[in-house]
């Protein structure tokens, strides 16, 4: 069947059920109820830690077929999925599901035990390295499915996903089992993407490297939601926290993309005391928070908040009062770790609160502007932010569906070509971010506006920008790139491709690689 | 049929259903699971402020027979109640049942809603004032449901509670609902008893006179969790915040009890570092922090965590260093609401952090030392704080159960008479904290070690503690009293008091008055 997108989509996935088809970026409704979790008891003088994780496999009554959830705060430095598949293939567990909120490259070794069939099933929100290609290639025989970050945590609380057992990277941990993500060696931040795993798994396992005294404090997930903690020599490598993209870019095409980007928020009229912001941590969309900054201290404008995925270049403007106070689900380098431990105006929020569409209202529907990348853009305006030219999954929504949705105004920044192949394409090769919630494409060549937004190509034009019609942005790509070449791809449903709405956006097909 | 503890009770009452009797402090053990949130989804943009409680009775869709919830850190300066109580008045609505953590004198208005058949049902842990005597009189037709602090939020997150509309008391709060008890005029500290509410009621209801820029922060209860936000003219008194039971005392008998119980203390071996302690917020029972302090102070002890209902006494004692951390469910005055505000060792905690049995462990498991109240307590060592000597209802169990239950140590610390009566009596008239989980009575002529306590008596007479039979206190008594007149009683059953873990521990009858 098609999508409201034209996508070609399944009507039903193998260990997916049903599929329904997008709709429209704010056409489902939420009905039922959210999920039950377990009423358990736990009386006083019990302890909470066990020796081993092999124990805590053992108490958690793991077995064959169950669903185990991550989360990854530790992005390319964690050690935690990594243990515990190890523990799983040692025990002879088979065809577990895995659901963890992102893959990195130091994830590896999953590619084994989905090749041993330790692991059959898996759900995540981005996926780079070598996970990465070989779901591409086919290496599992069910599609794994792909949300946002405010996707899974409505997937998890409805019960579309429901978790077995949560194990949580615990940079700290008392023996009760409060959990912190500011303490300790890994101290990595908040533990945002975990909250609904500790609150609607089965079973929650903590797994630190630090164990404090009770009470720990500030408390990330507390005591009343976790069951067992593990004590282990190194939950992972802060090292790995802070990944290369988290650093302000040098490149000039960068700089002038962001400084043009900078230019339309404050053509926008949004640009005032209360504004609110999110960017991404890369390249021109970091570089955009330069440029914003700069007017903003020339117009003496104090925002309210800014939001994300929060780096050291945003502590430094909340240090400098151009916002009032940081709303932080995952910190990007130890620098935002720091101002997470020790600022009062540097809040700790869940996946939910941060972009949950099926609650009484997240926090990126507060956004007044949002700056994001791309991997492809389209004629519809819709992205791609899933795969390459070569159709291999390298990356994935995390949240850039969810603060497309919620901002009033959605600005993508991108280079016209990369690698010599365009970014502005016809159709893009998969959608992941529906074009009616992209307001602006800003690029090195000119921006485009979406015609849903003529109001904003006023203003735009007004404060003298240089408007152009998508399709002239595309064409100017098309002249200065090679001819793509057609991607060859199989049959075989590889990755379904939801919208945080639980619909479906798309699918990944499986790559020749 | 009779309980564990040999009360009469009935098999079933109107607008409860079957009862479960108590069967022994820790018998019970849940199953199922927790109770079902609505799924919403609340878009960009909306704001959820409306212009009155009527048009919050309206948008919530209030209607006769549902019941609405209310906490109580207002206590009796609150003014929330009444307003709700009147809206429902005008608009002629019949049949509610009101679900209040506590009610204290300044709710006498709900005396007139229960006469007139606007309020039929009563769910509370404690009751004091004109509602106290009206629900003794036997004014309802059905009975009072009283629970514990702990007991209460089990009940809401099982859902043995159903909340229709939770009405909260924010002292501040913005535009999209996230609401903070430390801010604004009628600032009351932490807003624990209405986490469960909020979290678990179908329709989320902000009550407010203190509307805050968004985002309004420290978070003590989150937007994706309430609907509608009413700004009115004051939602309160803080005077009426501290309520007279906090003042330290002068009396020399409550001095003389108190030395005696950090005696108890001291000689039981849980005074050494990482010591935790909770304390009542009157009389010999705060009198007691006042040598525990001291004790601390000689023995250079650093103690882990105090817990409550906090005073500016125990805040005094966190910024000596004798505690790391004080853990907050509600503030008892002005100067705990200042200290929550601006320390980070002071933790804003929820009722099912606190004392919920039915978690994977709540805080009052991990108390060393509590120190409780008693109106009477018998030769069992059951308690009661719910009833006079006249059988008639002047208070409930708040956290008391709670306490003695997850504590090392409970001690009842209390004077041998009250107004010419015993304290010690044979049998308590209404059985609220059983005797199994009270280890110490102290009174100014001696103290009582439980029976069940043999290891702890032994230290007691090794520190020449004045340790006697509880029989000896019982007699000494009645010999300093005149003999009390026998209760009479109706057949009525008035309230049902419930144990924490939902079984009965027992009745009140209707009271002659």
């Amino acid at each position: 069947m098609r999508n409201a997108l034209g996508r070609v989509i399944p009507e039903s996935a193998a260990g997916y059920g049903p599929i329904t088809p997008f709709a429209g970026a704010f056409a489902a409704k939420p009905d039922g109820v959210r999920r039950n979790g377990p009423v358990k008891a736990v009386g006083s003088g019990r302890s909470k830690v066990l020796a081993s994780l092999e124990a805590a496999f053992k108490a958690a009554g793991l077995r064959d077929g169950m669903t185990l959830s991550f989360h990854h705060h530790l992005r390319n430095g964690d050690f935690v999925l990594n243990m515990v598949l190890a523990t799983a293939a040692h025990l002879g567990l088979r065809d577990l599901t895995i659901a963890m909120s992102s893959l990195h490259p130091v994830h590896a070794p999953l590619v084994d035990r989905m090749r041993d069939g330790t692991v059959s099933g898996l759900h995540t929100n981005y996926i780079v390295g070598p996970v990465a290609g070989a779901v591409s290639a086919g290496i599992l025989a069910k599609p794994v499915v792909m949300r946002t970050h405010g996707g899974r945590a409505r997937a998890i609380e409805t019960g579309q996903l429901t978790i077995d057992v949560a194990f949580i990277a615990a940079p700290a941990a008392d023996d009760y089992g409060n959990l912190s993500g500011v303490d300790g060696p890994s101290a990595c931040g908040p533990l945002g993407y975990a909250a609904a795993d500790a609150e609607f798994a089965d079973v929650v396992v903590a797994v630190t490297d630090c164990l404090r005294p009770y009470p720990l404090f500030p408390i990330s997930i507390p005591q009343t939601r976790v069951d067992y903690v593990v004590v282990v020599d190194s939950i992972g490598d802060p090292r790995g926290i802070a990944s290369g993209t988290t650093r302000m870019t040098n490149n000039p095409t960068d700089h002038k993309i962001a400084h043009a980007t900078a230019r339309v928020i404050r053509a926008s009229g949004l640009l005032k005391d209360g504004f609110s912001f999110q960017t991404g941590a890369g390249g021109a969309s970091l570089a955009s928070a330069h440029y914003v900054r700069r007017f903003m201290r020339e117009g003496g404008i104090v925002g309210s908040f800014a939001l994300g995925g929060i780096t050291n270049y945003m502590v430094e403007m909340l240090h400098e009062g151009l916002f009032k106070a940081l709303i932080d689900v995952q910190c990007f380098d130890l620098e935002a770790v720091r101002s997470l431990a020790c600022d009062k105006n540097h809040i700790e929020v869940g996946a939910s609160f941060y972009a949950n569409p099926f609650t009484r209202g997240c926090v990126v529907n507060r956004l007044d502007a949002v700056v994001l990348g791309a991997t492809e853009i389209d004629l519809d305006f819709n992205v791609n932010v899933v795969t390459g030219s070569n159709g291999v999954i390298m990356g994935g929504s995390g949240g850039h569906a969810d603060a497309a949705a919620g901002a009033a105004l959605t600005i993508v920044a991108a280079k016209l070509m990369r690698k010599r192949l365009p970014i502005v394409v016809e159709r893009v090769l998969t959608a992941t971010t529906p074009g009616e919630t992209v307001d602006v494409l800003v690029t090195e060549r000119g921006l485009a506006v979406n015609p849903r937004r003529p109001d904003l190509a006023e203003r735009l034009r007004a404060a003298r920008l240089p408007v152009k019609r998508i399709e002239e942005l595309h064409e100017a790509a098309l002249d200065l790139t090679d001819p793509p070449d057609p991607v060859p791809l199989g049959d075989k449903t590889v990755a379904l491709v939801e919208y945080r709405d639980g619909t479906m956006i798309d699918v990944v097909r499986q790559a020749s690689i």
